[in-house]
């Protein structure tokens, strides 16, 4: 305390230096000063204070939370089982060098544990890398599986737009050589479901592919060495104008203004199948084998969303680039394009709430003999639909509710704890969801006041006449109603009235 | 290639002078240089070669071995939820200072993350640790929550056994000031409910306290510095035979003979109610303030388990003790006595599957004014769970399906992509699980094999004439069986036969 009251005498008299424009070598003696008794503060804080909190960029996810979570992963697993996925999961860390040299420039956000001998391991960064390191060691050539699972990355954390550094990733992949874009049809269609189901407001997914992007940059004059740095820069056209993504390309990068003035031209340009058949007839793209190959298929997907019925909400998009180095074909991004509620529009800013793409080149980096398998998935950014969930239930008048419990079981007077024990023992081998309150002679009001507090609809009565009639009171919270059940029929009773068949 | 070919016939060289009993010091000569090879050998491969597996200790979970652990963990969560629980998630890592001197010897287990900048990390031991770290933190008076997740410990894995340095634990705790043992007798109600539930064969839960234990020391003459050490010799004895523990009380450990003998006698001691009415008889145990009160409370106890009727399983056991210093009154362990199938006996050696008890110091220790929240909980160890389930299941006949999936779209003909993609689209958006070959013409034959293998029950084929007839033939996988269902009526139709209401 002594040393606290010292550093705020201390601050006060640099204040006042600069406040008088005292001598500048005076003043940087006094900040020095300042500086180290801060300094020596901290140390002895670090070795007494025990500082309680979670880690960095984490969060516990309490009961409240944990209601809502559980309510987007119903949403999200009921889509992928109806699409016939099968589940697996793998270690939350992965030896180091499964992870190494698939990143890129993002691998310095792995998260690395400590060397206490033995194998060198990394948490996962995302579910994509372990399940083509599972693939090639389980020489798996074609599955369907969804991985619903927490991947850590060392990243500056926004909480309030819903970045952790420990989030979950809600992954859908189909691995298998099929006929082309079928399966790749079958992705979107399950981002259309689950965004749909969720009620998240209007959205749009925005749908390219790395190979029309690839000629694009070779018919506007982009050296071959510079695709994936350019690629990098388009990226970023959802965040910042064009202007400064141009300045960038021919400043930092090198480009020539000419090829960057042609890339300029072609990505602010997006639509459906007409826009398709339009570059299918461009002179320079058609002449670009890469183009050719990517605009076909995505002509043959649109026809395959349409069946599907889900074009109205996608956007062919040539400004979409995505950042990861694996994808080889079709990529994809959902975006978010207002806040249902105006009124959390300032608190909750989401944009990409999925993305995903072909990577056929993945598997075949682990495989000892290059043996490749095209894979094709969507990831479901799931802490950014949280926030979302979240903050909607906030502004609602609705009360969620964290237990299932159907009855309590009460009682009005004293010394019967023994009878309560006695009866909720029936009910939980029956089956009901029961709870009592740990008391020995609990209060009955302070008994219906937990189940209003915790929303329990039935309240189970035990009373010395009850007894003796071979009855218990069932009381149903919402209107206070009291009917005498007989206790055999009570297992059934509480059944019905809580529509449990 | 070449140099494996050199180590081969370098082997082949020591085994023949071997065989020829040759001069020893030659034989030596020939083995030192064979090492040395295929030490040589081993460099070069640890360079060149990408070890393809999971960390030492872990493994994956395929969809078969998801299938599984879905069944337990819906078994336990049934039970958690019936018993009016909420449920709480946290980080899977937490400052490394939160674990600090909370599992003594155990520590040098615990997992660090490296050092990369900012806070130092570890991953969680087990989830009783982040509870309290979570009631100190978010001040919580009174909870009953559950938690299921993974945590780790740098262990020696015995993974036939269920060891893994990767697993789940599936924690039940009732925190908060209450009346006795009512808490207490609820947390051994639901491992009894689980157990049962699972049918994992007969098994009896051990019941102890701490502070019988301690009185018990106390009263065979145990310096009150050795209670903690002699009390981890009694742990050991569910698999050392007395007289080992005896010597290393008495050897290692420098307990008088004679206090070890006294022990000798009451850890073979173990009962029901009567005694435990027998040790409140005791003349030197009764004389002992802490043995009288835990033996008071077990009495409670033992009348509440028999007002829930699970006493038959239930054994008061004096020669439990925990390995966990955090207990600070009644603990338990769950074993199971016996395999059900003969024939894995051998694959599988199971002890203990469920433990815990009540440590009423832990969340003090976090909260910065030493507040006090009394807790008692139990963990269930469901990787053993999974070892008898998963060998149980193949021992069978029985065929796990590992996907949801009511109806194939099917088709008779070629050039019916189109016609598949509309019809498993409306199927997708009404709700049922339906998936299709991603093929432009599959064969029949192949498709009905699909079912076969997979477990699908119902085939949806279209055809020219179904089509013109605005019908689809429906065909039941298990019969050969197939009608012709009006197109607006599918969607009913299988429901009905897939039993979904």
């Amino acid at each position: 305390m002594a040393e606290e009251a010292a550093v705020r005498a201390q601050a006060e008299t640099v204040r006042r230096l600069k406040q008088d424009k005292a001598d500048p070598d005076e003043i940087a003696k006094e900040v020095a000063k300042l500086l180290n008794m801060k300094a020596q503060l901290g140390a002895d804080e670090g070795k007494q204070k025990f500082v309680l909190k979670t880690p960095k960029g984490t969060r516990d996810f309490g009961p409240k939370e944990m209601a809502i979570r559980e309510r987007a992963f119903k949403a999200i697993i009921s889509c992928f089982k109806r699409h016939g996925a099968e589940v697996i999961d793998t270690p939350v860390f992965e030896l180091k060098e499964t992870l190494t040299g698939k990143y890129g420039e993002d691998s310095k956000l792995i998260y690395d544990l400590k060397d206490q001998g033995g194998e060198l391991l990394s948490l996962r960064y995302d579910l994509t890398v372990p399940f083509a390191r599972y693939l090639a060691m389980n020489k798996i050539n074609n599955i369907k599986r969804y991985h619903i699972a927490k991947v850590y990355r060392r990243d500056n954390p926004a909480m309030t737009r819903g970045r952790y550094r420990e989030f979950y990733q809600c992954d859908f992949d189909i691995a298998g050589q099929f006929d082309p874009m079928i399966p790749d049809a079958e992705c979107l269609k399950i981002v259309h479901e689950i965004l749909t189901d969720l009620q998240l407001g209007d959205f749009v997914i925005k749908v390219n592919d790395r190979r029309i992007l690839d000629g694009m940059f070779a018919v506007c004059g982009v050296p071959d060495s510079k695709f994936r740095t350019i690629c990098s820069s388009v990226d970023k056209l959802d965040k910042v104008p064009w202007e400064e993504v141009r300045s960038e390309m021919v400043g930092e990068k090198g480009l020539s203004p000419e090829a960057a003035d042609r890339i300029g031209e072609y990505v602010q340009l997006h639509g459906g199948l007409d826009l398709i058949e339009r570059l299918l007839q461009d002179p320079k793209l058609s002449q670009n084998k890469l183009a050719k190959e990517g605009l076909g298929d995505m002509k043959l997907l649109f026809e395959y969303l349409t069946l599907f019925g889900i074009t109205g909400k996608i956007s062919f998009d040539l400004s979409l680039a995505r950042g990861l180095d694996y994808y080889t074909g079709v990529i994809f991004e959902a975006v978010l394009l207002q806040q249902e509620n105006e009124h959390v529009e300032e608190a909750v800013s989401v944009g990409s709430v999925a993305g995903g793409g072909r990577y056929d080149g993945l598997v075949g980096m682990f495989d000892p003999k290059g043996r490749k398998v095209p894979c094709v998935g969507v990831s479901i950014g799931i802490e950014r639909i949280f926030s979302i969930l979240e903050q909607r239930l906030e502004a609602s008048e609705e009360k969620i509710r964290t237990t299932e419990t159907q009855v309590l079981v009460a009682s009005a007077q004293k010394k019967l704890l023994e009878e309560r024990l006695k009866l909720i023992s029936e009910l939980w081998d029956a089956g009901i969801k029961a709870e009592m309150l740990y008391k020995k002679n609990p209060k009955l009001l302070n008994q219906l006041q937990y189940c209003e507090d915790t929303g329990i609809p039935l309240v189970a009565i035990v009373g010395e006449q009850e007894l003796k009639d071979g009855v218990v009171k069932l009381r149903i919270v919402a209107t206070r109603e009291e009917v005498n059940v007989r206790r055999e029929s009570l297992v059934e009773e509480i059944r019905i009235r809580t529509n449990q068949c």
